[in-house]
């Protein structure tokens, strides 16, 4: 479906295991990705999920390494509980799968491992990342896709 | 004419043979590529043909391969029937050429050749892609021009 | 001034000299520029004058060569009495200098030198580019701009 | 907080020495850098402060050398009092710091030493510019983006 034709009756509740408790149709396939980050980062109230171009270069870039490493930045102040340019941010991957519940697990482990993480990427699909609050997921995004893509033009570059 | 000034009233409808049947002006001389689609995927109600950075690039690099191939990506299920992001779409690349009676013939063998694409470059010329409704089609756009760019990128990052 | 904010009252009408005829104000230093383009292309009835990311880098990557080429591209049709995508265009690449008495008359010559261009470069300065009307003066600018950045691409892709 | 969602309510008026004078909340970490700025040019009226792809990468790039040097473009002469593209102009980088007293007194100094700079650049942080109004200050920014972006584009084309 075409997300710029989305409006508030296509919005679905679902309950921790999943299920729809209010709204019409299907749950997504990847619900059990978001239930997994409620569990595991209690204080989380929204998630957002994007396929973007340069998340999907360095998840892929980055793949074999299994993390993108962000440093050095002040926009990684946009992130919480940062507090310096001088913090260093491993964005965790995982290999895609069309097995969400093998996925899910792996998520739930990445998670545990990574407990300051604030966002996990898919690789060559996607981000998730979260926040106490819509504003603070959103804020999280903009950090993050902005520091993937000035990542990514450096690392390509041939300089600095 | 500017695309951006385009009315109802400057719509022309055709038959299968190309031939104005309702609206004023002439056909444009790349209807001929149009009925073919529509002859060899008799499922189609909308074609789109876009000219693009990104898919006028990849059509010009992989001009002697003869096709582009996305394969990995999660977007790829953005393109009808495919289900898994381990797909592999080749998008065939015809030569481009100004006599559209040829180019026409080699698009139909194509389309045969390759009965599971979901589009066809032409060479530092375009995008035809199509659909079994208008938002299909548009969704199959958004798709292929979004690896288009990805796959562009990645190729000439030098990394990963 | 920052064009976001011109209105009409702004504007300024002058002779073929470069005297200002009505409105009030100054004529810009580069209209001695746009007379001689009046005077070498009768039949110009618009210019357009671009500073853009990249036709200032395709100026300055072939300021050398003294032209960029583009060739091979279907969107050489959106430049008057180009039929096919076989064509050359050379775009001549002026340098720059603020002298614009000295710049008009090189301009002249370079539009004497190559009497089926449809547009100049000034190198790491912009673009000039004409029509019969605004409107194929901007299809001018629009299909030169997009050549440029796929050019501008390719060359520096390393690939096709 | 999103600067999308700013209103006037927002805005905080602040004496020299940093102190809130009139508004609600308090003063970012970031005022002693504007009012360094506001002390050592006193013609200055306004200060932008933004942080972009490209001022992002040219200050990691060039933060050993110590400055992005721009020169032989037309579009310096959106910085005031610069009459032609033969001007060089070099944009001081600071190291970032969290400690904003120390990063104050080398701001400071730097732009002595710098009498004629029109902007400065913290490293992967973003770009300090300003003007003798808030229009000038704008065109400051946009011509120094611009640049940032084109010299950016330029240095890792392997080209010209």
């Amino acid at each position: 479906m075409d997300k710029g034709h989305l409006v508030p009756a296509h919005l679905l509740e679902i309950d921790m295991e999943g299920r729809a408790i209010a709204g019409r149709g299907k749950p997504s396939a990847e619900t059990g990705l978001h239930t997994v980050i409620y569990r595991e980062r209690p204080d989380t109230r929204a998630i957002l999920h994007v396929h973007t171009i340069w998340n999907t270069l360095l998840s892929s870039m980055f793949a074999q390494t299994g993390h993108v490493l962000l440093e050095g930045y002040e926009l990684l102040k946009g992130l919480s509980e940062v507090i310096t340019h001088e913090h260093q941010e491993r964005v965790p991957i995982l290999a895609n799968s069309q097995d969400y519940a093998v996925l899910a697990d792996q998520l739930s482990q990445t998670l545990r491992q990574n407990p300051r993480a604030h966002g996990v990427l898919l690789n060559r699909h996607g981000l998730y990342t979260w926040g106490e609050s819509a504003a603070e997921a959103r804020r999280h995004l903009e950090a993050l896709e902005f520091l993937f893509e000035v990542e990514g033009r450096r690392l390509t570059s041939g300089i600095g």
